[in-house]
């Protein structure tokens, strides 16, 4: 299970770096960029002629367009990170909610913090997380939500197709009912109120990410000018560089499709790919940090993850 | 129906993504391709001359500009997707605040949450969600209306320009009747308040980006000069290309009107162009997840458009 | 009036946008253009030389400094149109607030709105939106106080220099009416307080961008360059281009000298250039839609300007 | 006075905006630019060689690196020009907040407004703004602060280091005096506390701009490359250009010193650079708003400087 | 203790800042370089070739490549720069929320301010600060908590994994024992929850600046490609430099390396690294200045970090 998730490891040192395999995009791309250098070394063989017609293509044009390439990909590539990064700032506010939810329905009633009172929210806020998960991800639930949730909610629960939304609800009933039995008063149920809007506005702003990519048209264009472009090369590069031409138009190739395919990675951070954001290790230490954070024992909450979102 | 949004597809190999058709700008850019496809035919014919005279320009201006050129490109473009993420960004507001306000009439008064009590609170919240739909895409409202908003609701909503503004005055018309009745008191009137603040915000937002187009001297600017520009390059590159002339010519021309296209396109997000919004679908996921959230029966919200903003 | 301020229009079929006059900055600049090509046609004349000293500047420092330049103006021009942007954000938040208060006006109280008695409220509201027109464009506003206000309101507000700000404080002084009479506590009156907070930042976000220009160096710095370059164009591409110069020279001039022109325009975009935002039909939409809202006749707002800003 | 702050002038002539000299970083840099004209000079008349060893520097390496240098310069310019406009913002928010805090202090408490009783309050506000003034610029806020404080109040005042955060303890003190007094309850009270945490962020905003410049390592590496860049442009130069180098790389060398010049000193904006804020026109402005804001005379603000900020 | 963390520095003159060696990133590289120095003098040598063939490199795709790389390693740059921004950021919030704190403690139950009774709500703030900063730096916190907390409340931390969390629980619990005393009402309780919530943020934000790097492919693919660039370059420019080459490849290849060092080590701002945030700084000055603020004796604060961070 490790492996579907984010990579992180120790900083390398940089020679070591120069080598690496898991977790670069290499592999993937090993084929089409074999199928290139193959191509590189007819080009060259036959000196950039087909059917004995001389492909008179110069460096010039490829210059500039390479450039150009470059300043789409990176506006692609921006765009790309910028939904990695907000997918990231989503689970980040999740924890924050939770961390806040937890302190209030300790200390908002005053006197002393009893942990048996608030352990059935507790529970709801973490089953909350784990429903989360799995509908971005398209996964069954079923498991994670039975260990959190008492029967009576999980058959309300399994019925619904928005799993966080309706245990946002039963969240705010619970708060409701600590106004009900005199432990809070309206002030401080809005409070609470507050921050369920932030965990609604998490759940729809990761449904926002997962729901509407970038544009399609642009993804179409990049790729064909990325391949189409990649193809040209080696006809544009072997009057200049003769034998060096394959490793020549490889590295480039690679360093353009590459970053391509990082871009196409990343733009789903929901998803399980080696770059995709480690959501089920969120998860554990989410529901270790709102356990501790209630008194409540700790005891089943795996450990090796909480290193890793630390 | 379908054909006039968004189009969402899973991944493509990236081979066949090299021919794809629907969903690219490819199919209006072809006329003008063909266009300057067959100048620059002419151009390789004449060896580069008008009239006798031999054009001088050879590929440095060309290649100086073209850098230039993209840069320019780049920063409309970014502009143009700016204005589509942020229209993406307050419809997911519109979902995060009915959401809230579902739980927030469900909840804040304490006792069993009943669905029968708010069915008409909710009626308003959908009726407002497709209200702002045709709002944006200046289209008839009045069957989506007539489904969910009684008679006396839609004969003073008919009259009114603004509809969405004045079914959010009805909603918080039904939050203050709730107060006089006792079930909440200004603590958490305010807390609905403030959601209907975001909604207005929402409203508001969508209407700026439809009125207030990127500044039109940009667009004539870049316009004119990429196309100048597309027109120059056959004779810039014809002594250097030959034959080959017409095919560089046309991919590199490709590239940069094709970007524009796009540009063009995404800039308003809220039409009915290939690549803009789903409005209608996001529609259909927001009134089912509400009714869902409120206990409410969903039978009658079509079922197509859960996947697709899910 | 409608001169003075933004150009909204319909989409161009992309052959006819090539030919548009009104509302490009072409016009503005043709002059030194003009110059410009008299002068490059002095150069091809005189082969690139000063007084028979051939002036040896060949297109490669010039390729290298047009992308310098194209940066340093993309900078620029990102900067401006934030500017821009965030001017007419102000603006929409303007709107926001506008309808929120509107809305708190009717609805807070409980019990059937009368729009009678809110009347003087949106009066204050709209006499606000004038009275930021009016300070940000530094133009007479008496004219548009008086229909809005009364008497006693008009003689306070003409003594004062920072009006808005002192009719933010009346229509405060309104809500404490309201609930010193009863209609509301000290939670809603809390609620207005909220939104007068907004149109108070709107105030001064409108103010800053109005008294902080761009750096007065950077503007200084790109002028000159832009210029500078323009003149050394014709030395430098005379030797390749021959008598093609002077159409390729104000080709490139243009492009260059256009992007910073509109960069100068949007930077101020409270004022009434072709580009600048249409202050005077935002208020009109403002100040129909608030009407509307209140249920108060919009019959004396101009109708023209709603399809504008809607 | 005026003459250490920000220079704001009316747009000049395209034309005389070529030879403005005041404001822009020419003048500072004028010895760095002769001795690089001088350099030049010796280099042609040398022919490119030292101590009779031709130097092989030809265009082709300096084009690839100007353009990455333009690119690193266009990342320093853009992080020094944002801190440069954040604190700009930072002091349109601390009047926002300000002139928030008086319409509070008039309209919250109810009944007529009395300019007297608010005036120690206004008087806080102002020595608030002028003492984070001088703790921004290191100066000394006696005098200042003598002319809005009472005589208990400056002796508490002048003993502490972050004069600011106390001013604001006061006025937090003499909010909750009005409560005592009757004359809000704790809702209003709250109201006002929100805007105190706003004031706070400011301060702390603006210390954090102080105290944490762009990365040091950054700006050694940027200032090295730039003239190291600038030192080899005439080797590299000299044979193409011939008499005309000094002239081309002059220009060159001043548009890269000069950016790096412009984001060195907006980098830092709260200085007394001829780019930094107007803070002293800043404050008397707020002084004035504030004043009239509140119904109180003000008389003994300095006229000048409210043009400047209006 | 002083080297680990940022050096800030006055402004050098111009001319000794060319030849600064501490804060620069040089020292770390030079082996490097000096390896990559001794390579393009054996290519010098051998006038590139290898085994007697000569490899056919010109510069144009090296050229076109180094534009390329530029770009990358600017997305690169950029996205390290937010994060160490955005970590600076994140603790300048925090210094707001604890004066922000402070103040509510002192004012908001109005009275006379009493310095003693908040003391031990201020220990906890600052002990938060401490503990966050540790839990960052994966250090020992007991030292900075022993000094701070009582017996008991050092006990609970002690056993707990996320210790600033539980801080904040003790907080609050702190001010529910107010409101319980009858000092504050729930209102103004809930104002002091507001000021947690951010401080929350505060944590979680910290650590998810920590918990995920930039996409590790990301890194890989720079890397190589920045490395590979360099080794290549002398082959490239050997023709046409001669015996410049090592030094002209040193210097171009010290730019791209040293950006990548520094994107590098700012990626991770809470580190100990030269150009780190300096943490233990910032607690010093939070730490006085809230001490200050309550009236506490600030006698105990280290007065050295005060410049730093004033």
């Amino acid at each position: 299970m490790r492996n579907e998730e984010m990579i992180i490891r120790k900083k390398e040192h940089w020679f070591r770096m120069l080598f690496i395999w898991q977790g670069s995009v290499l592999p993937g791309l090993l084929p089409r960029l074999i199928m290139l250098f193959l191509l590189s070394l007819v080009v060259v063989y036959l000196h950039g002629t087909i059917f004995s017609f001389k492909v008179p293509l110069n460096p010039m044009p490829l210059t500039l367009f390479g450039f150009v390439l470059a300043l789409f990909l990176g506006f692609r590539n921006g765009a790309s990170y910028d939904r990695y990064w907000e997918g990231r700032k989503l689970w980040g506010a999740l924890l924050n909610a939770n961390r806040s939810l937890v302190r209030q329905a300790l200390t908002l009633p005053g006197g002393t913090a009893d942990p048996a009172r608030i352990e059935s929210f507790v529970r709801l806020l973490n089953a909350f997380t784990y429903a989360l998960k799995h509908q971005l991800r398209g996964s069954d639930p079923t498991d994670d939500l039975k260990q959190r949730l008492d029967k009576e909610q999980l058959a309300e629960i399994s019925r619904e197709k928005y799993k966080p939304v309706i245990l946002l609800n039963l969240m705010a009933t619970w708060v409701a009912r600590q106004r009900t039995a005199g432990r809070i008063d309206t002030n401080l149920q809005a409070r609470f109120d507050e921050n369920f809007d932030k965990l609604t506005d998490v759940v729809g702003g990761c449904e926002r990410i997962i729901s509407t990519p970038i544009p399609y048209s642009y993804q179409v264009l990049l790729h064909r000018t990325v391949y189409v472009y990649c193809f040209l090369l080696p006809f544009g590069l072997v009057d200049s560089l003769g034998w060096l031409t394959p490793f020549i138009v490889v590295f480039i190739a690679y360093t353009f499709v590459a970053f391509e395919a990082i871009a196409d990675e990343i733009e789903e951070p929901f998803g399980v790919d080696a770059n995709d954001l480690a959501l089920t290790q969120m998860c554990q230490m989410i529901e270790y940090t709102t356990l501790e954070s209630a008194g409540l024992p700790t005891g089943t909450v795996p450990n090796d993850a909480l290193d890793v979102v630390d």
